[in-house]
């Protein structure tokens, strides 16, 4: 397994236990968050992948994604949903998931052999659409769209830091793959502490 | 023609009337009532086939399949719409078509050679991505993710159904696949009779 | 560059414009409004190439399409936001979209061997769905199923045009492709203009 691939699994990790947080706190029965939990895992990259003809897709090569959701949910189950205050706890795997995620998304298509700017915007598919399709299907307004915590910004510039370090610098992948992920991760955060916004248009 | 094929222009026809149905209940023009009709009839298949790279389409492989929902479309709008008590009768089409598309996914899945529980969530996503996306274009919350009638449940159960039966017994083609479908249309309706539901979580 | 390919530009940067004046409409940031813009221009063609198993999709292939998405929202992005009346002038791109974008998607299907019936589909599809998705996104009921402005209609009219003209006449391929876009745009100024609709069902 190379470092790319350990990546995609923690990414898959940490938008799964989003997923479930997610859906446990709108109280959702058990069919639900394991749906929610999908989509977030699997939503982003399913995107990516079929985008770059890469198949089989990456969940059905790895079977035992889909099931090791289906256990983390399951395991969950039996611990109380988080209370009040804790709630705000779901910005962490939040973060993590869209860090990992976007920085896959970019490599992944550097190694289909896209251009910089086509795998920055795959690494920002990859990161933010699991949480736009899950928005999208539990009807509410992507978050993506709304303009406070700079969703697909933060995923966008750790894409170009993580691209523009591989092109141009000798750095191994696992520093240059950490770099993109911790650009997006503490941008992302930063953003959510101090609630930067970009300028709205006149 | 094989079994599955036939079970799934049933499938086709099912989903493709009750979409019908379900647009003219909500008083849509002929061009809204064909489209809700065609992505009800070919919306779950066509993830299934993307997801599994299966090419060409099902419904452009056997391109009489959109002249079939058209033509039943046309001859429809001739009748009146269904009325108050009679609109209940909408379930019936729908829970064939639930039953029947999600055998065909996970049919198709196993044939692609994927793990019983991949066959099992892509059964899941053909049987239920059709309502789920005709749901979330005409803007209301996708019953998916309503917790009463456990849609994604009764297909996953009755997947499973059909895969142990098609894995552990001698039983023939026909018998495990109709044995899954059978399944899924009780389940669903017995589900719908009596109000059950998941458990919501504490 | 053959003709098919230079409407294919012409319908990007139409559906582009279109999607970033409609983002400032309603007061998007800079991530929003590429975004939007981004669905616009390749949403409908990319659900074309992933359902023909086109690959690369046309915008990884072309790369620098959204390279011009991105030049032009930033640049529109210093001059002010259309005001009050001057905000009708959304729907002279958005026609032209509809018209480019759907003979282009018919003529793709043409050349990838489906039948006239399928080809006019997924001109539909490729007309129509960029904003069908930015629609869903962005929350509201999408455009395509309010019965007022016929927009499938249009579309699916115009392709029948341009289908019949290619299959059973000795018009070169410009004239023929100009012919299915001049319909289409023509049907959606005039239904716009007199405010036509198809007859609800009764």
């Amino acid at each position: 397994m190379n470092f790319l691939q350990g990546i995609e699994l923690m990414a898959v990790i940490a938008n799964g236990v989003f997923g479930i947080m997610l859906a446990r706190s709108k109280r959702m029965d058990f069919a639900g968050v394991f749906s929610v939990a999908l989509i977030l895992a699997f939503g982003g990259g399913t995107l990516r992948d079929l985008f770059l003809d890469r198949t089989p897709l990456f969940w059905i090569e790895k079977a035992h994604y889909p099931v090791i959701i289906f256990v983390i949910a399951i395991v969950t189950s039996f611990f109380p949903r988080l209370h009040g205050g804790l709630g705000r706890l779901l910005y962490l795997p939040d973060a993590l998931g869209l860090g990992l995620f976007s920085i896959v998304g970019a490599g992944y298509a550097l190694e289909a052999g896209t251009t910089l700017f086509i795998a920055a915007l795959l690494g920002v598919v990859t990161g933010t659409f699991g949480g736009v399709i899950a928005d999208v299907i539990c009807n509410e307004v992507p978050s993506l769209f709304r303009s406070a915590p700079l969703y697909a910004t933060c995923s966008f510039a750790g894409c170009w830091v993580f691209l523009l370090l591989d092109r141009y610098t000798r750095l191994g992948e696992p520093v240059v793959l950490t770099a993109g992920v911790v650009t997006v991760v503490t941008l992302r955060l930063v953003a959510l502490r101090w609630n930067w916004r970009l300028p709205e248009h006149e």
